[in-house]
């Protein structure tokens, strides 16, 4: 792998955007994101980024990004959350995911944070084998549950609210 | 129901951590609390706090707690995270939970963000059902993954990174 793993600045989120949405085609929902440029450079970079951005780069070309932020638990304080990894399609198999994967945790540790957490459709063997290879918990018995604008607005009007 | 919902301040924190224990003891987990009143200060409150909690208050009791913060998802920007929603096991059945979870809902609309989110166990029948018949999606094929210190410190050694 000749890849340097180096955190993403504003200049880099064009390029970042672009592996986002290569995946959402990948997915088959090519229209699901909504995150602009400008987006990615308030919230991921500066003082007071709400999150960060790890990249694998090439020469001038971002092969692979690990995206993480903050998170709370109320029993083990401040913990870090991985939201995507992504490595382009015709850069897998190079060690490139790896390389993201290791960063994040070596981040993660070396701030003496107590929990790295993300989450992986069950359907995945080769992700859960490889996760749970690495030492990471795959569990089970909690499930995702998510409401929308539109739900939150239904709910609302329901009660008289808006 | 005559408790007010307001957001918690430094003053709070103390009885926020006893609700927290209080649940942690009736999960059968009494020592997964590491968490401290410090921590809730220097994470909840100011201006750079890292989550917002929200209480429900009869008097100077705190019955009931919601404590949220932001995620950051690649498709759709911003969006608000539901950690906790704790109520004192002798004051449920008086509509504190539905309060607090109408709050973070109307919070997360009102902030003009596309999502909020949490988890539920599989198993919490009624849980599951409470959240369906609001409006909101529980997606079953999503498995949350969490490494713990131990073994980020485990996978760096065997990397020969510390």
């Amino acid at each position: 792998m000749n890849a340097t793993i180096r955190k993403a600045g504003a200049n880099d989120m064009a390029q970042v955007l672009r592996l986002i949405k290569e995946l959402a085609i990948y997915e088959k929902e090519p229209d699901a994101v909504e995150v602009t440029v400008d987006d990615l450079i308030a919230y991921g970079t500066g003082d007071d980024a709400q999150f960060t951005c790890f990249v694998a780069e090439e020469g001038t070309d971002i092969l692979g990004i690990a995206l993480v932020y903050y998170r709370f638990s109320t029993w083990k304080g401040r913990t870090v959350h991985l939201e995507d990894l992504i490595v382009r399609q015709e850069h897998r198999g190079k060690g490139l995911g790896m390389a993201l994967y290791t960063e994040v945790i070596k981040y993660t540790y070396e701030l003496g944070l107590k929990r790295v957490e993300w989450v992986v459709l069950d359907w995945n063997k080769s992700a859960v084998d490889f996760y749970e290879a690495s030492g990471a918990n795959v569990m089970q018995e909690w499930n995702t549950v998510q409401m929308d604008a539109e739900a939150m607005k239904a709910f609302l009007a329901k009660k008289g609210l808006i």
